[in-house]
Formats: structure tokens, sequence, C-alpha cells
């Protein structure tokens, strides 16, 4: 599957930035999980459909975002998701923003853990989703 | 009741501002609603309770808001909330955003319809309730 | 100049959404000031330049909306993007926000004052932007 | 300088909570920042000065998040504050949002580097900065 499939654009909107005249770094987490919904739901686990279904919950345990570049109002962003590491109830998605010459402007990775919604208690990932989150995970090094 | 039980402060925070050096205007509805919690908090009737117990709900079926000044990051404002009006299924909350000064900053309105959260069809106000807002609605002019 | 140039589209992420389940409200003009600026860079007026030129600014003097239906996670949404009113130095924008199937879901309204951007004081809109507008107003009733 | 004197609180609001009924895991940076900006303002290098001042800036190079229990409308939380780490030209705060009770909800560290606001070349923290920084660092273990 090749990457291009799981890429997701933007353009900073002006609500994206601060009075300091850039992306406040915040809002660089709600691109990342815009980008993470459309991956899902490109893989047939949409997030919605699966908080309908009350049968599985994938909360974030993790987040952390490292900032290359600033990025500025009307700036082009380009989202790129993989998967960097698959568990039997926990995976990682990797999140690279690129400009469009391909600079690299901010990383971000988060993990998520499978529960069940109601009680909280761990779940191995669905044989399904564990399958399509294998086939997007990064090249080995 | 005094008035003072009904205002809500708070500072301009860096990622309530944008680019152009002031408040984003959307986050004036977000403080708005901070207001609002914490007024139906003080009459007894918290929104987080109303939400879990699913037997009532108020959305918003209408919203707006006049901007006179600026609001910079760092600014301190002070919001008071009125019912400026009440009527069987249905009420309007007011807005007043001031300066340390007194300076009127901006004003809003929401108002908000009576609804049973699973069907959605129209439920008069609580007697409770209606009582409550009717202690707090504005002076005649 | 038809309308369809001047639609914008979204799908309701899980961050527009709160515990009620449906789109928060405020949310609701920060996918309109989406619109807006998506509208103003297709008539060749985007205001990130604008910011940055430091010539004109268009701060909203007034936002409203009226919400007609609940927007869940994941729905897609079509905003059109009119100019409802052009006066000298102010004009007012009207969003529509509809369902695939054309329902009306919530609409809302913002005008926006012409300042200079360092003393504040009213100025005549530019010519070309007047004219740009003019050109996206409403067909009469 | 008491520890006491660097927390901050806040209630969950309404609209830090998403469909799936907690708070939204980015909404927690905006909180973060919140309590930094306190922080900041507490040992007398308020943000909004020093963004006016443009003479230093201080933009994220890093920030993480580690997720312990959901947080769901209406609770309770307190932020406290220290410095991590502190070097030449960058230093690192760490959060703590507790429960009323003490129970660690989440925790978080950002990483700021110093620069020159208009080139953007690093520079060493101002003494007075750093003074104020060292006082409030994390007792060694």
């Amino acid at each position: 599957m090749s990457s291009a499939s799981h890429t997701h654009g933007f353009r900073v909107a002006l609500h994206d930035t601060d009075a300091a005249g850039v992306l406040f770094y915040a809002h660089l987490f709600r691109h990342a999980h815009d980008a993470y919904e459309a991956f899902m739901a490109s893989i047939g686990w949409s997030l919605d459909a699966m908080i309908r279904g009350r049968e599985l919950a994938l909360p974030l345990v993790h987040a952390e975002a490292d900032y290359r570049r600033p990025m500025r109002h009307g700036d082009h962003v380009q989202v790129a998701v993989t998967v960097a590491d698959l568990a039997r109830a926990r995976f990682t998605i990797r999140y690279r923003f690129t400009a469009p010459g391909g600079e690299l402007l901010a990383s971000a990775r988060t993990i998520h853990a499978a529960i069940h919604p109601d009680g909280g208690r761990p779940t191995p990932l669905p044989p399904g989703l564990a399958a399509a989150l294998w086939a997007s995970r990064e090249p080995a090094g």
C-alpha cells in the first residue's frame, strides 16, 4: 500500500495561529487527529462508527511532537501517517508534517490503547484492525 | 440575588488570539459558554449532571455576538450573565464582556431550547429550573 | 460566477463534538471562518496576505448562527458562502451549512468592518475588493 | 518558593470533551499552556509583555503528555508546574494534572528554546529569567 494514500493536507487557518504569528503548538495535535481520523476511515475503521458502536475504544495514552519550523497563516501542510509500532492491545501512529517542497516542519507520535468502552479494561485489537494497521506500518529502517 | 454572583472572569490566553493579534471571534463563544456553565452550576443545574442524567437537554438554537473593542493577549475580562428572556420551553442568556474599568468589550446572546435528549422533542422547562432562571432575569428596562 | 465555486466542505471531527455527542456550537464559527478564508482566497484577497500587508483589516463586528439540526461526528457538511450585504466600509457574509442531501443544518452571518490595522479608523473598502464582493452577492429574492 | 504558588486549577468544560465523553487529548496542552502562562506571569515574565516587546521569544520545540485517567465534563483538575531542566538557551517545564484527592490524571512536558523573535537565532536566556526558572526547578530526586 503506497504511503501516498495515507496523507492528509491542510492550510494553516487564522484560528490555528496566535499573537506570536505562528501555529499554536496544541493545534498541531488537532491536525494530527484529523489525519488519524482520515487514516482510520481509509482502512475501514472509522472512529465515529467505533465510538457509536461502543464495542472498542482506542484512547490515547501518550502524545508527543517535535516542532522544527514555524507554520504561518496560509501555509500549506501535508501530514503523512504511518503505523510506527503495533502490539497486542496498543499501537503507535507517527505523523510527519511537511511543506510543499518536502521540508520537515514537525513530527508527532500518538500511542493508542485498546479498551472496552464501558469498563475500561484492556482488550486485544480485533484481528481485522491489527491486520489493517500491520499493512500500514513503516518500512523497516 | 446579586448580579455579582453571576460573573465569570478570564484572562485572554495566547491561544485565544490569532496572527492579527486579537481574540479570534469564535473563542468569545467558548468563554461565553464557560460563563454559562458556571452560571448554571451556581443555580443548581450543572450541565455535566444534566448531560449524564439524560432527562433534559438544552441545545443552543441561536447564538450571536457584537464585538466593540479588540481583546488582546493578557487582557482581563469579566463576563456578566443574565437571563434576557424566558418562555415555556426556551430561554435566552445575555453576556456582557467588560474590561476592568467597566468598558464594554463585547456582548452576546444564546437561545436554548429544552428537549428530551433521546427523541429531540421539545419539553417544558422543569419548574425548578424555570424558577431559578426567573430569579436571574434582567431588571426591566 | 457560479455559487458552486464558493462552497467549502468538512467532515465533523471528533474534536468538533462534545460530551453531548454533537458539534459544539462555537466550532460552527471556526468552520464558517475556514469557509470565509477559502472564499476570500478564491476572489484574490487572501486573509494571510492582508494581515501581513498591514494596509487593511476586516475585523468582525457581529457574528450570529441559527442551529437547525445537530451535527454528529463523521457527518459530511457543505458550507455555501455568499455576500449578503455590501456597504462603503462594511460587508456581510452569509453561510448555509447543509447535509449531502441538501437539508439545512445551520446558517450563520458575519459582519466585517474595514479599518486601518494600525489606528483602527474605518476606511472604505478598496475598489477591487468591493467589486469582487459585489460579484458574489446573493441573487435578489 | 513553595510549589503551591505554581498551581493552576480548571474545571473540565463541555468544550474540552468530545463525543467519547472525555477530555480531547489536544486540549490538555491548552490547559498546560494556561498553567505555563500563569507560572511565567507569577515569576515576572508575562508572555504577553514578552511577545509585544519583541526582544525574546520562547517557542516550543517539543511537547509530550501521558494520559493516566480520563477527565470528564465537570471534573476539577489541578495543574502543578515545575522547571524540570534548565540550559543556556532552553528549558523544560513539567506539568502534573491531579484530581482533588491527589490522584495523578496526566503529566506533560514542554521544551522551550530562547530565540530572537525577528531572525529566529538562538539566544541565551536573560539572567533574570534564568534565575527565576532556577528558583522554580524541581527538587532533586
